[in-house]
């Protein structure tokens, strides 16, 4: 399997049905309009689903854990021990993404795609680990091409299989990685052509002077590596990450099966971006979660045309924020299913 | 039973729970204020339950149904007889808020305040109707003084009732009411002292012509009857609405019984500016789901010190943005209750 194999699959979003999705949600009884972001949610889920009567309520959430070689340069607030760390506090179901999942009825699947650490085999964790984490791509590329390609191939077949076998009607993808702010700014910078000073903030919380640290850093990487805007696996390789390689495979296997994607923080959203120049129709099956505090996100949004649901000043990642818009999708799904018409509810109309 | 048994009951929320709510969410396995609102919202209901569990688990919403004199002016969209068709839509199932309350495993309670109908028995509907709806307010007060105190106190009733019986933590409040913008702009402009220009809208959408209309019909009235903003009474008396005093009483009910209340779109937080005139320790108990299209809300959240936890464009009522925020909300308080600290899960602290 290659990615042109995946590519392959990706249909355009039904086009064809988005009339019909507003004539039937304007039938609603309720002004025309008055639900907001809810309606525009609800025709895009028709378009995704080709269907008038689209469902979200059998949600997963996927969690791609690696690390990274940068945390060398000191462009994070914390060791780089708390990404394995924290992959088992997600295992014991102690951490924020394990809270907002069982209140909101989501799966939630734990992937190490590059961590630095070797999990028991008993610790329930899904293992596709790359390598031990990626090299210090202010020295050299993080990964391979190959390693590249094969991190967004794996997170394809992962999350393929669960949608098949689980029948899943919505997804959404987190990340864990101490330093991956930094690469995540980079791939954003990289794809777009823009500065790092544009899409590069304090991550976990680094003060002033490692900001401008990490900056320079990823401008100077950047500059090294001169990486291809148009060949996502070329800036993968370069400044990526595992997890983000395997974000981009999990985004284009829900597009490939038709269902909607949920990005997280400015992390999904890098990977969003790598999977869109892959193929460019896979941005009409994502939704932005919300709106992150890390700059770097509102541009990778605006490249994809994409409005955030929330603005809750939230940036821990680990798909926090797309577990909670989830509830929001679910709810513009049933107002589109499970509503009364004017017509159906006796309900008299606009004088 | 009157205002004042209700206000001597109120308290001030838990001060003290801040500082040790604080502490308590900065010790979580997250980034210090990564959570951003969620962390807020999880603050806040440690001080308005005393408590660093809170749950708001076991949620509620109640729909107060009124109709509105001021109708006759020509200042909605809908015809008058829309108010008890849709409150039949809600008995059936089939209305916006019935669907969100399903979906977010919400009670729903409707009462008839003052619709002008008068609905079967067996409809399901809770009835405390003060009359078949007001009067026109251009001409005449919508209500005697009396009424509007009864309004206010059956809604505390109905509220608190349901409260102790079911052992509700938290409460939502949402209206129905062919022309309640009119006169939730009109209460708005009459607290704070501020030209209807400010505080008025398109209601169900009404057009451009109407809407001038519709402001100098609520400048003309706070002029003809004069309210005092310090007497919430007689500002109800004056412009207000049977289900707009019925929501203002649900207010007190919350907060005499220090649990949160929700409010939703304008007509609610002219409620809520009311039960705040009447006691100004009420607040402390509110949250705002969203920012209505509505633009007088604004101003009344401005005067109540609360900030809309959504944003999405949304202008229907009926409590639906304080369905979908209930949620948030929720997920606020597990984040508090269940979320391991950084010393439970072995996990490394900023360097």
């Amino acid at each position: 399997m290659n990615i042109n194999d995946i590519t392959n699959v990706i249909k355009d979003t039904g086009r064809s049905m988005e009339k019909a999705a507003m004539d039937k949600i304007d039938g609603k009884t309720k002004p025309a309009g008055s639900l907001g972001t809810l309606e525009l949610i609800a025709v895009k889920m028709c378009m995704i689903r080709n269907s008038l009567t689209p469902n979200a309520e059998n949600k997963a959430l996927f969690v791609f854990a690696g690390d990274h070689g940068i945390t060398r340069e000191g462009v994070s607030a914390y060791p780089q021990e708390v990404t394995s760390q924290m992959v088992m506090n997600f295992m014991r179901g102690g951490a924020a993404i394990n809270v907002l999942c069982r209140q909101g009825l989501i799966g939630l699947h734990v992937i190490d795609m590059g961590v630095n650490h070797v999990f028991g085999k008993d610790a329930g964790i899904t293992v596709r680990k790359i390598a031990m984490g990626t090299k210090n791509f202010l020295m050299e590329a993080a990964m391979e091409r190959p390693e590249a390609e094969e991190s967004v191939l794996a997170g394809y077949e992962i999350v393929d299989e669960r949608i098949r076998k689980d029948g899943l009607e919505i997804i959404g993808v987190g990340d864990m990685g101490i330093g991956n702010t930094a690469s995540s700014s980079a791939i954003i910078s990289a794809a777009l052509g823009i500065g790092a000073e544009e899409t590069t903030w304090r991550g976990t919380g680094i003060d002033d002077e490692s900001l401008k640290k990490k900056i320079r850093v990823i401008d100077e990487s950047i500059k090294l590596h001169g990486p291809d805007p148009a060949d996502a696996i070329d800036i993968l390789s370069k400044v990526g990450g595992f997890e983000i390689g395997g974000m981009a495979g999990g985004v284009l296997a829900a597009a490939a099966n038709g269902i909607p994607v949920v990005l997280d923080g400015i992390i999904s959203c890098a990977a969003g971006l790598l999977a869109n120049i892959l193929d460019p129709r896979s941005s009409g099956y994502m939704f932005a979660a919300h709106r992150s505090v890390e700059k770097g996100q509102a541009h990778a949004l605006g490249a994809l045309g994409l409005v955030p649901i929330l603005d809750l000043g939230m940036r821990l990642g680990e798909g926090t924020g797309a577990a909670l818009a989830m509830g929001i999708i679910d709810a513009s799904c049933r107002i589109m299913t499970e509503m009364a018409s004017f017509s159906e509810a006796g309900v008299s109309g606009k004088k």
